[in-house]
């Protein structure tokens, strides 16, 4: 290994420029600046919900630079000069070029599976279109050239690492896991002393939550993470095989963002006493999705104090794989599972090793 | 993924038919007992420090079998008929055949060499080959058919995940580990009040340590694990930029193995005194290897208890990435390090990926 000089010589077309697109861009732009021209990654193509910049060749440094600088102020593409219509991405799709996804989109699946019957890979940090029926979805799962590392975990290898078990030929008996950062530091925080309320306003105050805070709460992120792991495990469940505890009541489902924050207080007193319950029993409260052949669940749950989940703090993941060859001790990944740098990080390796495979499939 | 038919069709020679060796075999033939007879991975070599068997189809399951009765029962192969001389493996090694070494021979280098030269595979369990001289060692880094996940932390993804993030462009920082289960276990145990006597030979008792336990106490194994990891990161470490601590003083090296079993009670003030001032430190004594680009120290070390090295119990390994993407909170994989089954996984793991690889290659 060491340092050799890269070859990513490649082409890809990108979904998405809200952070975790621009930070991906700006990984590629860092990489193409250290490797000869006739090896670059050239992104030939980029894409909002609302437009396409496209380039046989290669969007310019100049032109991806103002595209993120548009969209970091909350633009759209369109405001740029030589914008097309987003049908056009198809014109784009040739054979060997990486479509790469990372929108939160669930109308994306049908350009995805153009590209893969065109014979492009396709990199997803998108879960929708892995976490729908299975009957859209087994394409995604069955199909040689489709990576989707940065779907669970951020950048963690934790799809790898599952690809790696069962590349020893072994088996799971379950996975379970903390696959949520905004959930795990709130956790953290009450397990701290913080009401319901202040950790969630924190969380939001640091950037961990969506604009409305409920898309984390109500545990439907998780869900698509724990269908991801069981489907890549080999056990296709259906979305309602998941059963998902959100971690706020239904009658605040209905409200705006303003009105459901003026409400959280609310919550503390039943937030505080399952904290405490938890503690009483010499436990750690954790947001904790359970998986196997039968199902999953998603929810709260006490874990062991000095156990992989019970011991984690802030926003960190962690995924525990219980295998043939890892029984009595299970295998466990953790480390941060979130933030648009790691998962870029994702996507790039997985651009990069696609990009290997697809040439050497040719 | 899921359940699909597994084609390994290709051939290997193993080296080695010791514990590891003859779990290997084991999980082949339960591969190969659920394949279709042509696209079986077939055992066409074995060989002990003694004598080989070769055979240019495939050793028959009786033979296996019968040879690694003969091993388990202490024997050497020259004991079967049919056997041939050593020097005879090399007509064994047409190109795409895999050489897997699970031998902890020194001499093995030149054969490895071989093998690649005559396009070859190379999968080692025996960490002596990548350990040695930079000069020597470079071939087994450098070269695209070599696989050594088994060598650091059995069958745990340790490897995997350095390249993972190699080929997410990210760059290390510092790798630190415990990766021993035998003084990892030790640890442990004096942490919960054994003196070292007692928890050595418990460690004995469970078939953890070496025959002569000095080769685990001495933490040349260890160090031998921080250069696979060092090299692998990019850091081309000799091995005299290895600075090794063992878990024994230098007067009790040169005496038999029962001569020191019968001395090791004149250390356990020493060892007690160090584990109970980590203990008044709030913090947990761990066996450590720490390593980064300008070089490794091997030995026992303080670790805070509510780390991912200070909560390990028992055998466990653990190996902490800290790179250019995962800085504040590093990435951790841990679980069991030690085992010929989890062992013998890695090897399988490896041969298989590289069959693929070698596939596509041709």
């Amino acid at each position: 290994m060491g340092k050799k000089e890269l070859d990513m010589k490649g082409s890809v077309v990108l979904l998405g420029v809200g952070q975790v697109g621009r930070s991906l861009l700006h990984l590629i732009s860092g990489v193409n600046a250290r490797t000869k021209a006739d090896s670059r990654l050239n992104v030939i193509g980029i894409a909002d919900s609302h437009a396409a910049l496209l380039d046989d060749d290669a969007l310019s440094q100049e032109i991806l630079s103002e595209a993120a600088g548009i969209k970091e102020k909350g633009g759209t593409l369109e405001q740029m000069e030589g914008t097309l219509p987003l049908s056009e991405i198809t014109s784009a799709l040739s054979p060997g070029t990486i479509l790469v996804d990372v929108t939160a989109s669930s109308d994306t699946g049908p350009l995805l599976e153009t590209a893969l019957s065109r014979g492009c890979g396709v990199v997803l940090a998108n879960k929708r279109p892995l976490a729908s029926e299975w009957e859209k979805a087994e394409v995604f799962f069955s199909h040689p050239h489709v990576r989707y590392e940065a779907t669970v975990g951020a950048g963690l290898p934790v799809i790898s690492t599952l690809r790696y078990l069962i590349s020893c030929n072994d088996s799971f008996s379950s996975i379970k896991g903390v696959l949520s950062g905004t959930l795990g530091y709130m956790c953290s925080e009450m397990e701290r002393g913080s009401s319901y309320s202040q950790a969630l306003l924190s969380a939001r105050d640091l950037g961990y939550t969506e604009p409305d805070p409920r898309e984390d709460l109500m545990g439907t992120d998780v869900a698509r993470k724990a269908l991801i792991l069981a489907r890549s495990a080999g056990w296709p469940l259906e979305p309602d095989k998941v059963d998902v505890e959100p971690m706020f009541p239904d009658f605040l489902s209905q409200v705006t963002v303003d009105e459901f924050l003026r409400e959280i207080n609310t919550l503390d007193e039943e937030y505080a006493m399952r904290t405490s319950e938890a503690q009483t029993a010499g436990k750690s409260l954790r947001y904790v999705a359970k998986i196997d052949r039968t199902g999953a669940a998603v929810g709260l749950s006490q874990e062991e104090k000095e156990s992989a989940l019970g011991s984690l703090s802030g926003a960190e993941n962690a995924v525990i794989f219980r295998t043939r060859f890892y029984n009595d001790v299970p295998l466990t990944v953790c480390g941060p599972g979130a933030g648009p740098l790691v998962t870029a990080a994702g996507v790039l390796g997985d651009i990069l090793d696609l990009n290997v495979h697809m040439r050497k499939d040719r």
